[in-house]
């Protein structure tokens, strides 16, 4: 009888402690990404604009097949960036925001796929070194200074083809997949509409396939402190200053509405309505106020105001197809998709991806659904996409 | 055997529409009311402030009994005022907000009940002929000039004890019932525990027991664009160009916030996504945008943006009981309650009600629990409340 070896019993438990450190510290490990940059000459918006020069950052996690059909394209969300998974040095703080799905051997294998992410057109993050991205923010090379609002208003259908464009650069000839969380989602449905037989998979996270009437109204409120803030100007602040109150109160706006009550509340757990100051002044805050204000402002730093305004604009003009009647462009599509919205989401309620789904079934595409639980609310999407990891590998892999 | 009458057959349908006509005609016709006011010296607040004089409307439907004991309080809502029912003259355009259910032989009967009802302090409606409030676009006796700022900052407790100084100057020595939707429901329930002995039922309508994390900042949201107005100077614009760009916007905030998706939707039915001008400039907006806007204009203009600041803290800092201890304050409790939230509430979530409901009987109290069905979200309260009718009266006569 062969003897199988054994430490010791004293040392096991340290032994085993060990091992799950080493093998947390594996699992947690992310790798190394590197942004990219592409630039469109002449870039032609949907609406008949024309952008002379388009520079956007973009970056790839795995490896190209042979015959290029591995390709996953990965559309962010409306403050997010390309950065998807990954981190771009080994001490950053965290790795992109769905590294949980995205990686060796995860839902989004990069052993298997090539996973493609860009930095939108009009991206939040202007003045994040990290992220390259044309808008209002960026110098007009025609006159030598920033576009401001003679910026052409662009939609989701510009941020598809400005994907294209890359896509069409690596002679990608049809995508695996197309997968976002949020106004990724539109662009995402968009592609299966926009390129029908060049999008195999669709997955919309926390998605909508058209902003309603609601929407619209909503979003305007994400808008309306930038466009009060006398520091605007009708967006000529720069080089002067930015209207930053605006923008910490638009993001403010933003931050709570992407979240569930339940979770809030978790993460205040010091509240009382007790506090001496609010109840003192009128222009004093609770300090859950300042919390969130905080929060908000420290999110400004990196953000450029107009472009928010522009990405409020491409959201509320959004309906998957850009041609009036959703029946019509769904369908169209191919792909075949699924829909993962959050249970709690209350910014984009769970009720609009299930029509979707059920349009597009109604047209006899072959669509899944399921519901992404937890306390976060919309960023459930973000922050517990995991759990929806089995699904999505499944989905892909099938 | 008696012959009974009965029109030709040939009439009988124009005659059974005549009676249905009549019959409409009669069960719409709202009573006549009449605002009267009251005054209180040296009203002192429950954070320990001294307001000189403070002035209030109230209106009454039905007769007081002889030994007082039908008196049945209702308390408004944030942008509400006591106009509760009735009309003031034939031909107002609508009765007070809950009409449906207050009046001879309805839910809450004045018939048999005598109904109060009062505006609350540093209520919104300021400029409003039909208003009668005390808050800082009120004259300071002392100073001869508005209060502004200087107005100290009132809690839900102090409308509690204004209504309570009125009920003890008509000799109320206890209320059948006090009966409040929204931010009244917050005066409902603090009465319940302020005066446990003198309430004999409580209704809390889309209600809650205080304001949690999540309330306290979205409450912040409406307050942010009067705030951030220039015109606004710290609240010292009276007999200036008041902060109306604000006060509009912090209007449209709370209107869209009361609605639900369903029912916003459903009044925009032309809303599309192909719109020109918003597609065309930054500045232009959607149709449903210029819509919230102007219905929000047109009620900016009887109401003042201090006061608006000065409700938003109200509600910021309520705690039913004011002492820190929800559950200590419900223990408190001798009415009979009921809790009557919305389901479709996005603005005061049912489960904030159905907590409270749960704590009570927790605490061996009797309390009920229904849910408003309907399209309208926070709104159902007021719109759908009919829908409770037969919970209310039975509740309020068992």
């Amino acid at each position: 009888m062969k003897k199988t070896f054994r430490f010791p019993k004293t040392i096991r438990p340290y032994v085993a402690l060990l091992s799950l450190l080493l093998f947390c510290q594996f699992s947690w490990a992310s790798f190394l990404v590197e942004k990219q940059q592409f630039s469109i000459d002449n870039f032609q918006t949907h609406n008949g604009k024309t952008i002379p020069k388009v520079t956007l950052g973009w970056e790839a996690y795995g490896q190209l097949n042979a015959d290029k059909s591995n390709a996953i394209l990965i559309t962010h969300y409306f403050t997010g960036s390309s950065h998807a998974a990954g981190k771009y040095h080994e001490s950053d703080a965290k790795p992109g925001y769905w590294d949980a799905i995205i990686g060796p051997g995860k839902a989004i294998d990069t052993n298997r796929y090539y996973v493609i992410s860009m930095d939108t057109l009009v991206n939040a993050n202007a003045n994040d070194k990290q992220v390259i991205t044309t808008g209002p923010a960026s110098i007009n090379p025609v006159t030598g200074k920033p576009w401001g609002l003679s910026f052409p208003v662009v939609t989701i259908r510009d941020f598809v083809e400005a994907q294209k464009a890359l896509i069409d650069s690596l002679d990608i000839k049809k995508l695996h997949g197309v997968v976002g969380p949020s106004m990724g989602s539109m662009q995402a449905i968009d592609w299966a509409v926009a390129y029908p037989e060049q999008v195999g998979k669709m997955i919309s996270v926390i998605g909508v396939a058209e902003a309603d009437a609601w929407l619209v109204a909503g979003l305007q409120k994400w808008a309306a402190p930038i466009l009060s803030d006398p520091h605007w100007q009708q967006g000529n602040y720069y080089g002067q200053t930015p209207p930053l109150a605006g923008l910490t109160q638009s993001l403010a706006i933003i931050t709570q509405e992407a979240m569930h009550p339940r979770i809030f509340n978790q993460l205040n757990p010091q509240h009382s309505a007790m506090e001496a100051a609010p109840a003192a002044s009128i222009t004093d805050n609770f300090k859950v106020v300042d919390w969130l204000y905080s929060a908000a402002q420290s999110r400004a730093s990196s953000m450029d105001a107009n472009h928010i305004l522009y990405l409020v604009r491409a959201c509320q003009l959004f309906i998957a197809g850009h041609e009036g009647s959703l029946q019509n462009a769904l369908n169209k599509v191919q792909a075949e998709t699924l829909f993962l919205p959050a249970t709690g989401d209350l910014l984009l309620f769970p009720e609009m991806a299930k029509q979707a789904h059920q349009q597009l079934q109604q047209a006899g595409k072959t669509s899944h659904y399921a519901e992404i639980q937890g306390d976060w609310g919309h960023l459930d999407g973000i922050y517990n996409i995991q759990q929806q990891a089995d699904t999505i590998k499944q989905f892909l892999e099938q």
